[in-house]
């Protein structure tokens, strides 16, 4: 499965929106596809094409800028995805799954063929800290150069995502592409102040109410917003509301 | 309050799902503007500021070229629209209100309002066969030349589209503009060949979960898909995919 080429006004369009150098945490960038109604399934736990092979393009130009992808178990189990850069000189990039109850049969996974084939970098999994992952799966990751790491998850996701990216500081990762799910993208929503670009494939297809939808739990507004017109899609970049420090909304509650 | 200009590229994105001659029922644009999460509103019962000034105009300007404007009772009670044309030479315009219970306390609107000062034209109510509108109300609208209008509606709204049609046939409405709320497009959506031209225009904002949510009971596809680009927002323009007739159907399922 190759690429189709790149359309270069997707170039000037993302320049803006890419990492930055951070000092207390990844650079995160936040992308999904979805339809008019703003799903990213047609259905839970199956893969949907939603937008043109272009954007798909776009998708692994803008890997090629990060250190690693992340995404959440519900991902990794309905789509089985390589998670790898196809664009370009196919920069390695550093797979990273939410997988809380360690659920992920990682010798099973088309990843772990990649990574036996020297074709991929292999992942980090973070598990919760009371999560066995099973002996063989440890082992196999940690021959492939990967690692499970315990983390303290707490039950409401969005609690969760400042101690995830603090690990993956940990592991020298600079900048993370965080691709989906649902879950994913709706409890990043509304964790202030974590994400740094925001990019949205829409494509033009109603997928209707038992779709996998993305929309969080409270409003929020978006700044510096840009669109680009695919063949079939929209494209929205854009940077959430940045929030004042708590110290300055205390300068204005008088 | 009047319109800002009319960004000049609308108007050939536009010309392809202008309404054209229709025989058996009125062309049919069904749009709305919604946000990323495709909510068109933040809360139910409640009006909310989704995108820029300049694609209200387009909605005049679209307004224009339509004998009619469609809402639900949902929308009525919530905005108290005024359901007029300012485009160009405030072309008169049919509201046209679905209120099967007759909810709607007309002598109190900004639209009745509009029409005692002849500056509307009064709107058809179509309500169920079984209800009572208030005497009061039935008279002041007979007064401004509109009227309530008795329909059998069914329980399920998807199966209450062709028979409003049929009735607005009958009322020489040639063309019908159908703006909302949720109830209204969800149903309509999935009602088969009834909607010509969708328009959406999407808002570079999340209005979250507990928005009015515009997402059909079912999917489905769209066809020859143009993107207008804004200054903050994107306008998709489509035709719903057309099924064939059932006759067709028949003839291969051998
Ligand atoms: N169109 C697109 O761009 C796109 C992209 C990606 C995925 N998808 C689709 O999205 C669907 C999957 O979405 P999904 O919402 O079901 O799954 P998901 O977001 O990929 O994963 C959700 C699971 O990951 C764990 N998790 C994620 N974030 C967490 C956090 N902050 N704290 C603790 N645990 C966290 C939880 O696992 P536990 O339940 O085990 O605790 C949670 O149930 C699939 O159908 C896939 O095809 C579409
Ligand atoms: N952003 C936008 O473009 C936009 C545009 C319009 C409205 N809105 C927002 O949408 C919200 C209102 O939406 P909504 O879904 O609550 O109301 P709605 O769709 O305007 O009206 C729904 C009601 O109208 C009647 N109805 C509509 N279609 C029917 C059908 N086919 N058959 C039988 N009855 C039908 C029913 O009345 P009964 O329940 O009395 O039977 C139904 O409950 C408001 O917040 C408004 O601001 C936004």
């Amino acid at each position: 499965m190759s690429l189709v080429p790149l359309p270069s006004s997707i170039i000037p369009f993302l320049e803006p929106y890419l990492p930055r150098e951070k000092n207390d945490r990844p650079f995160v960038t936040l992308t999904w596809a979805q339809s008019i109604d703003s799903r990213i399934a047609a259905a839970p736990g199956t893969q949907t094409k939603i937008s043109h092979p272009e954007t798909k393009t776009m998708t692994h130009y803008l890997r090629a800028y990060h250190d690693a992808i992340l995404v959440g178990i519900g991902t990794v189990l309905a789509d089985d995805p390589k998670l790898t850069c196809r664009y370009g000189n196919f920069s390695k990039i550093r797979p990273v799954v939410v997988d809380p109850a360690a659920k992920w049969d990682y010798s099973k996974s088309t990843i772990s063929t990649l990574c036996q084939e020297l074709k991929a970098l292999a992942p980090i999994i973070l598990t919760n800290r009371e999560a066995e992952p099973l002996k063989e799966n440890v082992e196999l990751l940690q021959s492939h150069g990967g690692s499970y790491r315990a983390l303290q998850f707490l039950l409401e996701y969005e609690h969760n995502w400042i101690e995830v990216l603090r690990e993956l500081h940990a592991c020298d990762i600079k900048s993370v592409m965080i691709e989906g799910g649902a879950k994913v993208i709706n409890s990043l929503l509304v964790s202030e102040n974590l994400v740094d670009s925001v990019i949205v494939t829409i494509g033009p297809v109603f997928l209707g109410k038992q779709g996998v939808e993305v929309s969080p739990p409270a409003g929020l507004e978006l700044q510096d917003v840009a669109w680009w017109r695919g063949t079939t899609d929209s494209v929205m970049a854009a940077r959430l509301i940045t929030l004042p420090e708590v110290e300055d909304l205390d300068e204005t509650t008088e």
